[in-house]
């Protein structure tokens, strides 16, 4: 067979070095590899590649099919937030002061042949942070009677936070998010819809990402500055760390009060509304990244992938390669007719004058779900070589060419449970709740001799008394509470901090 | 019949001004009638509302499936951009600096009770307003050779250029748009992709915006600051002003040198690569506007509306009300299962709480193209009253429940193909070849008795000499030439601004 693993020695891996070997530098290398992502001049802003940003189209158009089959409307503020707005809600800007891109002129001169910022503003404007100062301003010229709530809006935009320390996706000063703000006339429709956009994130992120989490509130040291609570997802990355994935505030009546969205209620008082905002971005491509690679690189859930097929032509002799090209392109178009999950097959036949071999690893190393190479001989035999990424790379199954659409479907089923299960049961297996003291606590936290620094420790699942002054204990260990989950298991037992009597269930990790 | 006509006098409008009263304030009136967009306090930014934002979603879509289908990617670049990048194109600098918003701090701080900047950037960096110089960044490091040719990207993105002068979508200091980015081996390469991507507006122009154009070059003053040739689709507004409704830009070696777009060719020498760029905005929800709108308010093109079919339910008497909307429904079930261009049709049953008047008028005013409305009587008569949008509110056609959906996607065709008929035959009323000298031309933009100043003129098709030093006589008529049609007559004529001989084609406009 002129197949392509020849190409490439068997004992090499897709990315340099693996993950046990520098799991942080694994993480960089996968995403040059997939050509995700890369750092751009601009500090702490990146530049995000075609493969990289189909990814987060898919899950735009998923996550926006759920975000609008719940009632919510996209609409669009302005990027620009006079000082003015930031300092009406007191902690909002404690929170976000530190970090805020500050437009302070609007024109430039050449000075010296030297541009220089020229025009300034009477009143600065920051770069959006986040966005409830500016839409609760339109939120109180819209609401005015019970009558307008509840107020359900989404949007997709970018945000910066000037970050000192950036990583790709996890942590940079301009990234892309979908942020829902929504008014409600009563405190208990705001709680619902803040419960309701967490549900569909965790089905959303074990659905489509194929990433299990954990859904919980946030201590109160880790709320949104100016929440009254913040519910988050969780996922436990593969160096058993955790990512916060996803959080929806419960914000009371703080932005009504600072904003001044007030309506008239049905027994003609005049009321605050009560209002969420809920958001995720492109950090979950870091987590993706972090819950299905490997050491050849990327690994996509086929609901993510921009192709979930690539079909390969091997052409080894000029007399065969038209025959070899013909029955991809028939076998693509074969493949298209079915569906993953209501959306036809995405298929893409690669024509690229390379070598077999390097293409192959390329799309091994960007995710691809299924790999399919033809060459002179299964035209002959009108049958195909199919590679699945969820398996090794030296796996090959055979099947005819009039089975292969079926089988596609099939395979991409399974890759898409595979993966989420792998998934789980890598969590599962490195979460406990058999730790009851702090010293068992430090110890799971400090790599034994036999683990690598990076990949060590886990979820722990324990009691803790709420006391805020035992949270020094965990910063010590460089852990925190992740969350306390909403599936509370109602015992008392003993804090692992205090050893006082506690009630309260909560999730340790160290995170990202 | 319990419909709805009664609530508001047969003589009124849903518009106040109406067009031909106030032209420039019809446009502002349509815009908050229909609840497209409003100026938000940030100078010059506008907010986008859900109904605007969904005729722009419906934009994003059909443009975006047009953009892919011929090739290119999408991909993501920083919002800020370097001062030294900007400088790095002298005529691109030229036509940015003087309205750029810069960053110049990266953090607030309280200083006596008020925030102020603080934190200053070593180089501050201004906020895109166009992205050639930072894409070409990006593109100097992906091409290396003439295997990475052609590199065709396209961005959706925001961009700020800081307007003192701003009016809702026309021109707003931030805006929405896509921005197509490319490079090319060869000069000839990159001439045709930029004819290509200008006919791909053209085309989604006339067939999704129901808009017609005329595609033609810019003559050189008017040019992208930066481009060799810049191309554009110029249409007619009802008031017979020209509004350039995107561009196509072919920018030779320009960019290539200043970025450093280098590559190997097939002969091994080393080349500067041919690159284009072409956009269009949140402009065209205006051009919209001022294409379709008449005295009642906003008419979408069925393929821009949100929503194509809106279902009034008309429950005067609380017995029969549930049947009534059980009634709608089940129709609104049946019509969803009728597609138009390839999407269900997208249907909405306005159960609120108001008065059927107020509602009907609400839609009116939104330009949903069909509105269907049910009472109790029409249970009975298993008969629904539909109104279409191209037509008189007034004007009622009552259809059996059984042959709603049939009627429903022949008259959303019919209404895509009557509206973009209405335009054309506006524009070609207001499109004259017959003006041969200055002072014709001159009486043609001036208003006659009989007309509102707002409204009168057209276009002018006549021969240009090229002479630069003419175009003073255009600036005294407040017009100028909208472009150089790409069908041009070749036949030669005198200069109607020198009387020179002249044997190029231009249309000339007052514009936006």
């Amino acid at each position: 067979m002129a197949h392509t693993e020849s190409a490439k020695p068997a004992a090499a891996n897709g990315i340099t070095p693996t993950r046990s070997a520098d799991y942080a530098e694994w993480y960089q290398q996968v995403i040059k590899a997939a050509e995700l992502a890369e750092n751009s001049v601009v500090r702490g802003c990146m530049v995000i590649r075609p493969w990289g940003y189909g990814i987060w189209e898919r899950m735009q158009r998923e996550l926006d099919d759920r975000i609008k089959a719940t009632g919510h409307e996209n609409a669009y503020f302005p990027l620009f937030i006079p000082l003015s707005f930031l300092q009406k809600e007191a902690s909002h800007v404690d929170g976000f002061a530190k970090e805020c891109a500050v437009v302070t002129h609007h024109r430039l001169e050449l000075k010296d042949g030297k541009l220089v910022p020229a025009g300034e503003l009477d009143e600065p404007v920051v770069v959006r942070p986040t966005s409830e100062t500016i839409i609760g301003e339109s939120f109180s010229r819209w609401v005015q009677s019970y009558r307008d709530l509840p107020l359900l809006i989404n949007q997709w935009a970018n945000v910066v936070r000037w970050e000192m320390r950036t990583r790709l996706f996890l942590r940079t000063t301009e990234f892309l998010w979908q942020e829902g703000h929504t008014a409600h006339a009563t405190e208990k429709e705001a709680l619902e819809e803040t419960f309701k956009m967490l549900e569909v994130y965790r089905e959303f992120m074990e659905t489509v990402l194929c990433m299990p989490v954990f859904v919980g509130e946030k201590p109160v040291h880790e709320r949104f500055p100016g929440a009254v609570k913040t519910y988050c997802c969780e996922a436990m990355m593969l160096d058993r760390k955790a990512l916060q994935a996803g959080t929806s505030h419960f914000l009371g009546q703080n932005f009504a009060k600072s904003s001044g969205i007030q309506f008239t209620a049905e027994d003609s008082s005049t009321q605050f509304a009560h209002t969420t905002s809920w958001g995720v971005s492109t950090r979950l491509i870091g987590g993706v990244i972090m819950t299905h690679g490997d050491d050849d690189g990327l690994r996509l859930p086929p609901s993510l992938a921009p192709k979930q097929v690539v079909i390969l032509p091997v052409t080894p002799n000029p007399e065969t390669a038209s025959a070899v090209l013909n029955a991809c392109e028939e076998l693509a178009a074969q493949i298209r007719k079915a569906s993953f999950r209501g959306i036809s097959v995405q298929v893409h036949v690669d024509k690229r004058d390379k070598r077999g071999g390097e293409k192959n690893w390329e799309w091994i190393k960007r995710g691809v779900p299924i790999r399919i190479e033809i060459g002179p001989r299964d035209v002959e035999k009108q049958s195909a070589c199919i590679s699945r990424r969820d398996k090794s790379h030296k796996e090959k199954l055979f099947i005819p060419f009039a089975d292969v659409t079926a089988a596609v479907a099939r395979i991409l089923e399974e890759i898409q449970s595979n993966l989420f299960n792998e998934a789980k049961a890598h969590r599962d297996a490195h979460l406990t709740q058999d730790i009851k003291t702090y010293a068992e606590l430090k110890a799971f936290f400090t790599p034994k001799n036999s683990e690598k620094p990076e990949i060590h420790g886990g979820f722990v699942r324990a009691k803790w008394c709420e006391d805020p002054a035992s949270l020094t204990l965990l910063d010590e260990l460089k852990i925190s509470i992740r969350c306390i989950p909403l599936d509370q298991s109602g015992s008392t037992g003993k804090c692992i901090l205090t050893g006082n009597e506690a009630t309260v269930d909560v999730l340790i990790a160290k995170s990202y």
